[in-house]
């Protein structure tokens, strides 16, 4: 049984309390959170102890951290938890600046500890389906690939002001998932977007509709489709399209109950957001990480993934301010 | 070029008109119809004659007749077109009288014509696949066949008068497909109704929602499920389950664009009734006739699948008074 | 926290188990099973006790029992737990000869301990929601419900010759589901069978193949088509027609994933078998239960239901033997 | 009876053909073709006469041409019958040559002679219907547009050499639908391309896969999918996002029969290519005309939009050969 320390204690350190507690080989050993009352909350319901973040670095009996506290806390834990030589699993993502980044990658190199990054979307048993048959061949050499996001509804504007804007905090995922689908680095990447959602969102100098489109060394692109709001659940949506056919991942529906009446037919919406739509990844990922800690694997997803993706994000903004594509 | 008389130039009399003018090989020759106004439009539409019913027989010009008449001339019809050696094809029924239309089709035997009954569904390309597939081995054999049949909407008391009832009148359609499908006879059958559409159907001591199951002797059974108003469009579909899966044959909807908002994804219902849903069939109905009338083929569909069809109509009917299963 | 003591550690048993263990109000205390194998698998599991099911049921710590025994000790431990005042949860059905049942719930009303009937389809999320839209109003009147239950592929005629019969093995869910969805008694069934799937079953002289029609006072009528073996997952569907439109629940699907090429769309099959497409179900039907432990609410599915439920099976082999719609 | 004469009797002057003569105000009076037995085959089958293009254009007797002969033959047409004081159908494009499209322009403008070019795409009624949706408010104001557009396979490299390109021959079709559905004109476009379908494309020095990012004065923006092969058919697809949710156009599948089986659920193909999915807007696009030679409404689909549609893609493939976002 192997001890996990959590550090966070909000909406999805939540999430990743309750997987940690249900799996076999874990437990919530304790919890941290700067803000008492929610740490409390996890404690109690788990049978936890709430400790500092020193304490639990310098306890012998934790043997892996979770980092789901605010994203600028992250590379900072990290070191801390490589110095103390904890297992890691850290939300997305490791930090908003790049070279911070490596830094902080860097410090674990040096310490040789197992450094998980939670990219929860390459875990989704649809997206991981549709990346198996890719490889095993399906549909041949892949050609485009799109991805389409949208979030149900737009933050506040104060979220947005600390987020990195809407390609480190969003994009984020959909430049992993073109990574992981594809399994190859791109070469050059363009970004077009704009300010339609929300006029708050343009003050903080942010857009809220983007395409992006991204070319790779072996001729296939990959265009996403991102908005702060659908207006219709969650919409998370693949299609690969390669030599010999299509492939695709649909929105998994709220209900499978459809009403045929005078107007048509009317089903349901897609799930409405990531702590639904993603519930079987978050599981599958924490299973992961136990291998991890358990010595059967090394992490699949790592910092640099982390990394790699932020860059995206980075050149693509650059590309947003530039009009230009961007060689990478 | 052959010339078709059209005998009755109402709704479906129209449909024909059409085709028979759109075929390469075939030319409506003339019109006949008791209401003179109706017999017009189509006259002056595709430059035919107007006959009555003794000119087109006698005329040595008409190849064909297509009988598309008051349900109650048909039987006449045919007999004439008998004694005078012209091909025919009869909209459905022949007669609603079981012992008419075997005399009918005794007359038919002695002059030795072909004779086409037209129960259009047949040749609807969705079905027409369903059953090729199914007798190309695809899913072994036939274990069971639901036959989904609902109108759009009721006609009105006066009609149901004299259509013979819902089960000569409408279900004689599926009665007709379970045999086309199956490609075997029934041995027994069982209905069971009820009126809750429309209570002036009731006072016409019809019903007007209805079950029926049949039982072959392979062992294969059919259910029927019937209703004279769907809400929904005409609703058309057929699932066949045999040993080594599923066939269906689903509604064709009216169009393929969809809107995903607050209250899920708006989709189009089926087309709206066999003038759409069959537009198709009509055409590939008339095309097979053409080839009946050059000789190339006999007749597909016969006077004793209309015999059949109907007998199954009276059976269940007796099955609906005795509330008992009526061996066949 | 209500101790629970689980009779049966079979593939059941093991659905429950979990679930128990999962319910924050509630815990595994003990598992009794003559296997004693599977007995010991759980109780380590769950870090529960073993106990005889003398033990169990004179154990004043043991608040209510899941009886997911064999079908033929159902009855003799509600009485058990009747007379020992444990709250009961009982797997369908209660027993397979509807007097034993009855003589059962006597006891049980006499004294007047909650008995819960597990017809686990009641609490699948689809159906519920296409139950509450119906009575909403959605549709307005019944008129006509479509229930297709196909399981994967059929037992063994082991199983078979212990089962009690298609009927009062399988269709029992379906008539439970009929009544569930509308809301009343049925006055009259029909049923036509065959064995189709498997020579064996019918050695048993037992059918794996069926239509049953059913007619309810309002004039709605139901039909069910059953199959012991699909050919292609699970398949548990609902169509309910009604004065103003169709509500339909669908199969669940292995995944979202679509491959299109050559040959057309490739999607997936619906989920499995039961524990996995009523996954959902069990762990709402154990939560539905634990609030009736609490004192929170009565049993919603009860022996009445378990009895009727039953009613129906027998007297749809009586129809089926007879060849008779029968009066109810 | 209006009377066209027909240039060019090859694929696409018969899809014309047959339109022109079922239609009831117009008649295929003449044929012009330097291909004398395309020619015949339709002069036969219609009873038209076989003309030269001289003597077409001085016939007081047609009343309209319709162009469908060789692209680089199409401006000197339009040109000749603006002068000869005839209305003009024009299949995309009017030229490939931009300069030489605007001096043909002037000519027609000069002669005040109506002018269609026939973008058929413009009158499928799944796409009308979206556009018709979004301009009355259905999802508020457009944010994204995605359109899907792949041949199922690729054309020889021989057609490639004259084509003028894949953006002049194949997406031009797509800049066309985004004018269309948006009704704004963009204001910056970013193309990225590949040759990963057939090496023989590559060595015409030109692409088979592409994306293209447009952006408009409102903010909204459109992302092309291009292939010249899918593999699965003919793709045809559109997404519109706004404010209030989505609308989708989907694929016409070549029917609606399902097999559902231990590999799971196979579906139809879309319909096969141009000729079979937009069957029906080619009979509204020629409808639409006859409007217009009968003086009740004015081409809806002009020169301009040819125009435009050109500029488009010469734009586009200026941003491929840069690597740069093109203002416009």
């Amino acid at each position: 049984m192997f001890n996990i320390a959590l550090f966070g204690a909000g909406r999805i350190g939540q999430v990743h309390a309750v997987n940690i507690a249900n799996h076999k080989e874990t437990r919530l050993y304790s919890v941290i959170d700067p803000y008492q009352a929610n740490a409390e909350i996890l404690a109690q319901k788990y049978q936890a102890k709430i400790q500092t973040t020193e304490a639990a670095m310098a306890d012998p009996n934790v043997h892996g951290v979770l980092i789901a506290s605010a994203t600028d806390t992250h590379a900072d834990l990290i070191e801390l938890a490589a110095q103390h030589n904890k297992m890691i699993f850290c939300e997305k993502p490791v930090h908003l600046d790049l070279e911070r980044v490596r830094q902080c990658l860097a410090i674990v190199k040096q310490f040789q500890v197992p450094l998980f990054v939670g990219f929860n979307r390459r875990y989704d048993p649809q997206f991981r389906r549709m990346k198996n048959l890719f490889h095993s061949g399906k549909i041949g050499k892949a050609e485009s690939l799109l991805i389409t996001s949208r979030d149900p509804s737009p933050p506040p504007a104060e979220y947005i002001r600390v987020s990195g804007g809407m390609f480190r905090d969003m994009t984020i995922h959909d430049f992993d998932m073109a990574r992981f689908i594809l399994g190859e680095e791109p070469c050059a990447v363009y970004a077009q977007g704009s300010n339609l959602v929300d006029p708050a969102i343009g003050l903080t100098d942010d857009i809220d509709t983007a395409f992006i489109v991204m070319k790779f060394p072996s001729g296939a692109m990959v265009t996403i489709s991102n908005s702060r709001r659908s207006g219709y659940g969650y919409d998370q949506r693949l299609e690969l399209h390669g030599e010999k056919g299509l492939l695709t991942a649909g929105n998994i529906k709220e209900n499978s109950v459809e009403f045929w009446g005078e107007n048509g037919c009317l089903s349901a919406k897609p799930e409405h957001f990531f702590l639904q739509r993603y519930h079987e990844a978050y599981i599958a990922e924490w299973s992961h990480f136990v291998d991890v800690i358990a010595g059967r694997v090394t992490p699949e997803t790592t910092g640099f993934d982390g990394a790699q993706a932020l860059y995206l994000a980075d050149k693509a903004l650059e590309s947003l301010l530039t009009g230009k594509e961007i060689k990478l």
